[in-house]
């Protein structure tokens, strides 16, 4: 077995995985660790919207970064289609941000007077959506924060990274890294493995390296549990987004409804307590949904820092030591842009500086405006 | 293949098998005739009650047919066992009847009147199911009406009556059956077959060949939902039955949470409507359940008659049609009672006047009161 | 609930809905009655090649009903996720039909000699898919041969037609049909509807109604065994196909593998025969096969006529009454085909006549050649 | 959240869990740390059987432990399904141990010898499992070698340990551990816990602290893949054994076919190549098992020490530290009297000498005879 790489990833979610991508496209030598399953944690349990505008409200800093890797998703398509065979199912269609009340459209005020978002009144989500419930007030109308299949894109990057000569360890836990001459050691629970550049990414339980590191940062895991349901009557062309819940339709005929938020809960599980407040949040959005199957359900631990930013960059002392985690929310979405940025540290491409500020692991201050 | 039998059974579920069972022991050359596979309709979707006491208010004439039923199941226990192999899951335990009201409690008097059944007050309920309520008023505690498995027991009838010689047919629809010379003719989708005599015991779909038959009746399916949880947590050491609802703690851990009444729906899969209404009784209930995880779902018809209580018993006019059929929500109690009163017709035994009058298919009032 | 339509469909499989599209298209008042749920049987087992020239060696009749079926694939895709939502995940990259010794190429000629269609020797097929066995001699390239996902196709035709106004029983066993007055009585499970027309389309299930409507037909089930792996390492482009059996690489990253054929089983299910089967064979055309983890398995029945060639027409002496059954191994190929020649039949608009001859119910010898 | 305990145990297999429930029964405060769900890994991938006589050739030391622990089954049935509900589904039955040729018989001596076993010839053997191979010589029929549903132990064991007070975390990973003062700290995924003792039971995974420990131990995974099969028609009803494979019936009417032995693989799902082994080995034992339908298969990971006996004791310098772990193919079987064991060894009561200085994990030399 191989034992030595250029760089060693920890975690084979869709971030890790992407930054193996955007690393063997450039022919270094790397090697993911994944102690279970390639994208088998948050990443399967994500919906896969692209908020690049919904979810982002400020408009300087993060909302480029996030729309960079929104369209990204373009190019990536194809690309990853050609050298995988896997299709990672993006759509056309967009968002219905929905507001329900005076307040709700003032919240969306600033997401609106982007250009590539229009404000929909109430007749018109109707008519555009006819089963929505009455209560509906207007909605923006975003037609870039598509959505795509999380485990395909997933697989799709780990695929094609190691038909471009990376390594992919499934079941190895990374249980510990440390500093040996000029490259680190990282003990796995399958032996020893040296690497010149090591990158954490392993979700929420990138913390747990942390302290051995010499941080303080940590991650807290907000759960979030989703059902889905067969369509076999009610039209639904967009996602229609509330106050962090969804009903989005895939392209397979279901609708998946997300997603709650629990904060600091680790159980990878969901509870009937979370599945009855799905229900409800759906119903109050879709009336006729009650009347949909049941298809499956499940959960997954959204990786949270102190100001729900991610931290992308390198660790403050050691210059070996890279992080891409924290990514809550958006992960989906940012797995390209944060590829990027991984590969342009590794290169010394250059990389924006304001980005570099706002994503270190020891920034003090949230990124500008948090949620 | 075998064509020609002393008795066709039409239909799979548990009251076929135990009718196959029943005659199978008496050395009867007996053929099932199922469309899908055995068990799969409601009999796997039951919870497997044995409520002798909860379900039969009728003290004079169900209620006697229920219990020699249920005390049958203890027998049956060790024999289907020792023939198949298969458990069929007796459990101990027994059920609370719940009372939040008076006029709960007023209901549950003449249950309480029986020899076998006591009332506990709610101090004494929460005592022994500490989760429960404190809404609670107190309970009937029926320590016979325990559970089974439901498709275990109709699996080991099955197996038992096929070690005994019968024959069983899987994927094999019936389609029409007529009368030629002194015996039927049994057409389904794997060709014909011959029998002297015909039971029709499929359930919601035995209304089906009614009307050939020159009967007027008929069967209305009531769908039942039900789910299921992990118990992690939650101890709980009886059934709570409060309503037509119930929550039920299985021998493998897990909790069942059933059912649903949906008058005159075909459709076997749950709905999102199903499951909400499925969560806000159990939590009425038991509070923390909200806090257990989903383990499955689904969801059965129950086949109900004009009065609630089944059609077992000879066509009116033609001696060689017997049917057995139209269990409601208690087939799964009623099988080995209705295999053994459908068996000593054949063989002309001695049969209880009153049920042969109470339960046959030409009975023009209900039998008793109905719920 | 409406009772009464133009025409009434037997059977939700492919061919029940893709009729239903292309009648509602031209605003008939349709119904399709389906005795569990849409796509559940045949049509959710296959694998979804359109072989239209792996599978039809009659190149003057067969091949080019399929030849057009297959092509009318590359319209509808748009067009049924415009109307459904519903993506049919048509691929590219088409079959390697292998040879593995001489006379396996000369079965080929035929095929070879089509203009789509190339030969490979053994190092171009090895160089283009690597992992093959070294025992291959080479391979017809048909490009054009490309997959779907079946039970996506049929969903989306029957979400598509009631989009269109069709409407769609599912949980309908349709039992009998007969003529009243001018129309058609259909009797089924949930009540009896009436219909102008009735068109046959409920797979190998269809002969139970042969008998009743004088046809000595009858259509014999093939079973089909299949099993799905992940495929974390395999590179595979094209799906390799050889003596009925085919490794089918799928756009979510999995290899579908496939199918055994028993004739006269009705069982629904795989055995462990079956599955042993599948292995043997794909370890013989991909060795490297045996390290991939198995995802599932899944069998279905076709519906094989006396010639192996659909029933599509009119019944002989009723004109209400048609035919679309029997598609045998290919039913996803000739699924839009065969919807527009019933349309057309329907429409009395012209229909090419060497097709009317070839698959009408009543033909006395075989279409061409059988294989 | 408490933090403090007396005892921490890392690992909720059934190792773990037995040990939790041993020591809670004894007052002592103790927590279990499991990194995924309870039971999920080995423990749930077992077959269950208790195979003290067909598993064990040294009758001086292995042979007697096992023993023991197989006779603390009977008691623990009635003991945990009052505490927590849950049955453990012991069998009646036993196991044949099949000969097929002289050399086998040979290898069966030790065994036959026993008081509780007893060799039946061919005709014997086929007289009581008339499906089974007529290439069979003998076997040695053992009656006490029955077996368990191992999730349901396990989940018994965990509920009955917090009935009496224990504490389970699941989703919690042990990262490292640590002497502070006069007692560990012990540093997880959920932050850090204090423990004056801590018992090392987390399976195969559990040489991952050797090294820091001190240790020069390790642990190699070997795999074992199952497959399951609904048993509708082959009578069984004995576990019918040969080398190291089996069938085993269930309770619940299924057929479990275990298990291949792949040394130093990580990977917990099956492959296709070992189920395959699986169906092959299967059909010479029961030819008529290729008939059944699949079920459902699943693999886990045996933890194998280097003479295939486990480690049972207190760490050679560090008395605070235990060891229960290295169960290899008999976790199951030797759960309660490793739970004991380590009771006896925490609670300063007698333990046999022998057992003590065989199991110790600073042995040289293999625990006599391996096999
Ligand atoms: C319900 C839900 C809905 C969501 N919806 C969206 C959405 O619509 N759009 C969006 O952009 N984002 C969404 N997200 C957020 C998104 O899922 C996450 O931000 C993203 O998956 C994080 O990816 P990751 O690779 O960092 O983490 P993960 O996917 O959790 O991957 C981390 C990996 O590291 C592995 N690992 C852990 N420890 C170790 C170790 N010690 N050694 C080796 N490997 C280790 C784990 O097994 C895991 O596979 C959603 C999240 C949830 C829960
Ligand atoms: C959610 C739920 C909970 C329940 N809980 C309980 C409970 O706790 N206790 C209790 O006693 N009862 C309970 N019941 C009721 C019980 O399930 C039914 O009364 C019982 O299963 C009826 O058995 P059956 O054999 O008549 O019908 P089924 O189990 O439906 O069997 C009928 C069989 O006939 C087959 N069939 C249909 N048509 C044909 C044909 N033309 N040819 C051949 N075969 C055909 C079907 O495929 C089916 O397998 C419950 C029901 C539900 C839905
Ligand atoms: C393993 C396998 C692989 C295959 N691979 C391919 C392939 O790659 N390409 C290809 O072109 N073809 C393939 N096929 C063949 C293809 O699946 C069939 O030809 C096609 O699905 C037939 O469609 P259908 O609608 O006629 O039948 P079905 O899909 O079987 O639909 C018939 C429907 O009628 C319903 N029904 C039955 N009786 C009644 C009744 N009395 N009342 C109401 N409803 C009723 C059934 O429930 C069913 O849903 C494959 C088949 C199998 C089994
Ligand atoms: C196919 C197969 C068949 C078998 N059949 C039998 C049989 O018939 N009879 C028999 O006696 N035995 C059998 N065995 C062997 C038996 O399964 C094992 O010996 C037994 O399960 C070992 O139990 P365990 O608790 O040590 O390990 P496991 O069940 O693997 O439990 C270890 C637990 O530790 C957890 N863990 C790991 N690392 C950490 C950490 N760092 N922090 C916290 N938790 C952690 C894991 O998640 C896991 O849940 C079989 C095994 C296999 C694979």
């Amino acid at each position: 077995m191989k034992k030595t790489f250029d760089v060693a990833i920890i975690g084979g979610g869709i971030i890790g995985c992407s930054i193996a991508y955007y690393l063997a496209k450039e022919k270094l030598d790397v090697a993911v660790f994944e102690s279970q399953q390639i994208g088998g944690k948050a990443t399967s349990a994500a919906a896969g919207m692209l908020g690049a505008h919904s979810e982002c409200d400020d408009l300087n800093l993060f909302y480029p970064f996030a729309r960079s890797s929104q369209l990204a998703y373009l190019h990536l398509q194809e690309e990853l289609k050609e050298i995988s065979g896997i299709d990672i199912g993006l759509t056309h269609g967009g968002i219905y941000k929905l507001a329900f009340s005076e307040s709700d459209k003032m919240q969306l005020l600033p997401t609106i007077s982007l250009p590539t978002v229009d404000w929909f009144d109430a007749d018109k989500v109707r008519k555009s959506e006819p089963c929505i419930t009455s209560n509906v007030m207007g909605a923006a109308y975003i037609r870039d924060d598509v959505h795509v299949l999380p485990l395909s894109v997933c697989k799709s990057f780990s695929k094609s990274a190691q038909m471009l000569g990376a390594s992919v360890f499934e079941f190895t836990n990374v249980l510990d890294m440390h500093k040996k001459d000029s490259s680190y050691v990282i003990k796995t629970t399958k032996g020893s493995f040296d690497s010149n550049l090591v990158v954490v990414a392993n979700g929420v339980w990138s913390s747990t390296f942390f302290q051995n590191l010499g941080l303080e940062q940590k991650l807290v895991p907000v759960k979030g549990e989703c059902i889905s349901v067969f369509n076999d009557g009610v039209p639904l062309k967009h996602t229609l987004f509330h106050d962090h819940n969804y009903i989005m339709p895939r392209k397979n005929g279901k609708l998946v409804i997300g997603a709650t938020m629990i904060e600091n809960d680790w159980n990878e599980a969901p509870t009937l307590g979370g599945v009855e407040q799905l229900i409800a949040k759906a119903k109050s959005i879709l009336p006729t949904i009650t009347d949909l199957r049941l298809d499956s359900y499940w959960a997954g631990l959204r990786p949270q820092t102190f100001d729900q930013r991610p931290f992308i960059g390198t660790h403050p002392e050691q210059d070996g030591i890279l992080f891409a985690t924290g990514h809550y929310r958006n992960g989906i979405l940012l797995a390209p842009a944060t590829g990027q940025m991984i590969r342009d540290l590794i290169l010394q491409k250059e990389v924006r500086k304001d980005w570099v500020e706002a994503f270190k692991i020891n920034r003090l201050k949230p990124v500008l405006s948090r949620r």
